[in-house]
């Protein structure tokens, strides 16, 4: 059993989000607390600009959620820099605990997962969960500096300028109607994928194997979701994904849709979509939960993708291990 | 509050623990369950050895507590290189579920408290915690190529080549008397330390906050606890981190022992103790365990401390936020 039952129904309160400007073109610009006309955000670095980002949307989801930082018990984060610097470094403007988590783009449902479980066991009231990407600062230390201009491969995917949070916090705290009511934590898999340009097909096992598993011990059905949304498959990986649930007797080609392949307006002969761990953070606390609030949606599988490799493991001739989490979230 | 209670007392079963060549020959040598000459471990790169202690560790915890990989629910781990490649890829050799964590050299304790939150709210049964860290590994990503041969400062420590873990598991399973009784999750704390070889004075205050933050949680003394071990202080960190909490106030000077400090036989003229994710693993999951089992040890408070910086932070000017977590041991 790989899943935890949330019996006791942790809220999601209220999201932060904010969107770069390329991302602000696309179906999250309508839903974004804030959208960035300059990718740098006033920073001098995108390291800095990718930090700030992050800082935004913990601290408006804080506010939209009609609370301040003292109420807040911990802050659960991660992101894709080396050493989680744009976690920690956010971490470090406020007074509550910081508890660092790292699974690459999975990190959004990772953190989830946690701040639903800590909250459901009665450890804390409040958690703020959290993280986000910026495109330029990701490619430059997972491929090749910006300055090389060099072209990308047609299954290679954009790393997604954003990020997003959300305050999760114990029922009797909040009138919100999103519970978290379980959790299902991934194992890695790795088929043997190197192609380190191919992330959607090297998640894509993972997030089929988490899906299948949840459903599993949940006894539930695929369509007993409104809509299982994954990560940052892309085109690609999210067909690659959907085949291999099937193969496995699952069926999810009515009520799946990935945030990599809806961030931007996709022409799949030019690029696979969206990633990193900004774009699942990004468009499930905008759009996603919009939609959830307004009862378009009533049920939803959140489950974030994440490939776990390092310029080093791949230089070293390794293939990519991935990793998916699920938390799945109710109108109750 | 910080702190977490766990009322159901989960048990640290067993622990599995291997030290390199250069740890052997310090106090750990005679506890350790694996003693390597040779610090490859038969691997063509630095990384793949590391990966391979931390595999040793895990699959030796399991050993030891006379189970089998199947009876595990959950593996939590990280560790210090880049996208925590050595926890991602040990978890690929197994078919549990793997939560990713980060704090530097604070992932220990931080992957403790986790662990004894998700046993003692009853989520899963067992779960093993570990991490590891290789000096050569260390060295080349954060400081200099190793051919280089570069002089170290004498504040600088030296990264431990080791691995270390245990099983948690819920207390009807097992008669281990050692229980995990709660944790405090730390806050980012940075003094605006910006030396990259002085992690000893960048760490101290973050670990002079959790333990006097743990006091007032939970009530107690610092003189009710019979040993505080942090993590990798050092000599000089050690120093500083007892001075800054007596000035709170609070006097550990009695009872209080750094795995930095003790895991070579220091010479502090010529270097501060060990360091990295590995040092308090390997320190507190052999000679800390075993002096809790014979009952020498009645009740310890285990704070692992990290430093969350990145080269990258370094080079554009950042000082260094750290933190530590903290988690109380008790035979009961």
């Amino acid at each position: 059993m790989n899943t935890i039952f949330f019996h006791h129904q942790p809220r999601l309160v209220a999201t932060g989000s904010i969107a770069g400007p390329k991302e602000s073109e696309g179906i999250v610009g309508n839903f974004a607390d804030k959208t960035l006309k300059d990718d740098t955000f006033g920073e001098s670095t995108y390291e800095k600009a990718e930090c700030k980002m992050l800082t935004f949307a913990v601290r408006k989801a804080i506010e939209n959620a009609g609370l301040t930082e003292r109420d807040i018990d911990l802050f659960v984060s991660g992101d894709l820099l080396n050493q989680i610097i744009s976690a920690s470094f956010t971490a470090r403007d406020f007074d509550f605990p910081f508890l660092g988590v790292y699974s690459a783009c999975s990190t959004m449902s990772e953190s989830f997962a946690l701040a639903g479980a800590m909250i459901d066991a009665g450890y804390f009231k409040r958690i703020v969960a959290a993280t986000g990407s910026h495109f330029s600062s990701a490619e430059r230390q997972y491929r090749y500096p910006l300055e090389l201009g060099c072209t990308r491969p047609p299954q290679a995917q954009w790393t997604v300028t954003g990020a997003g949070g959300a305050v999760i916090a114990a029922k009797e705290t909040t009138s919100s109607p999103i519970a978290l009511t379980s959790a299902t934590f991934g194992r890695v898999v790795d088929y043997g994928i190197t192609d380190v340009n191919n992330m959607g097909a090297a998640m894509a096992p993972a997030a089929s194997d988490t899906v299948v598993k949840h459903l599993q011990d949940t006894g539930k059905k695929a369509s007993d979701y409104d809509l299982i949304v994954t990560g940052d498959l892309g085109a690609l990986g999210s067909r690659l994904m959907k085949d291999l649930t099937w193969e496995k007797g699952v069926d999810i080609q009515n009520n799946h849709v990935d945030c990599g392949e809806i961030v931007y307006n996709v022409i799949e002969d030019e690029f696979q979509g969206g990633s990193g761990a900004g774009c699942s953070a990004l468009v499930f606390n905008s759009y996603i939960v919009e939609k959830m609030r307004r009862g378009e949606l009533n049920r939803v599988l959140f489950v974030a993708t994440g490939a776990l490799l390092s310029t080093v493991s791949s230089g070293q001739g390794e293939s990519i291990p991935c990793i998916a989490h699920a938390v799945s979230f109710e109108r109750v």
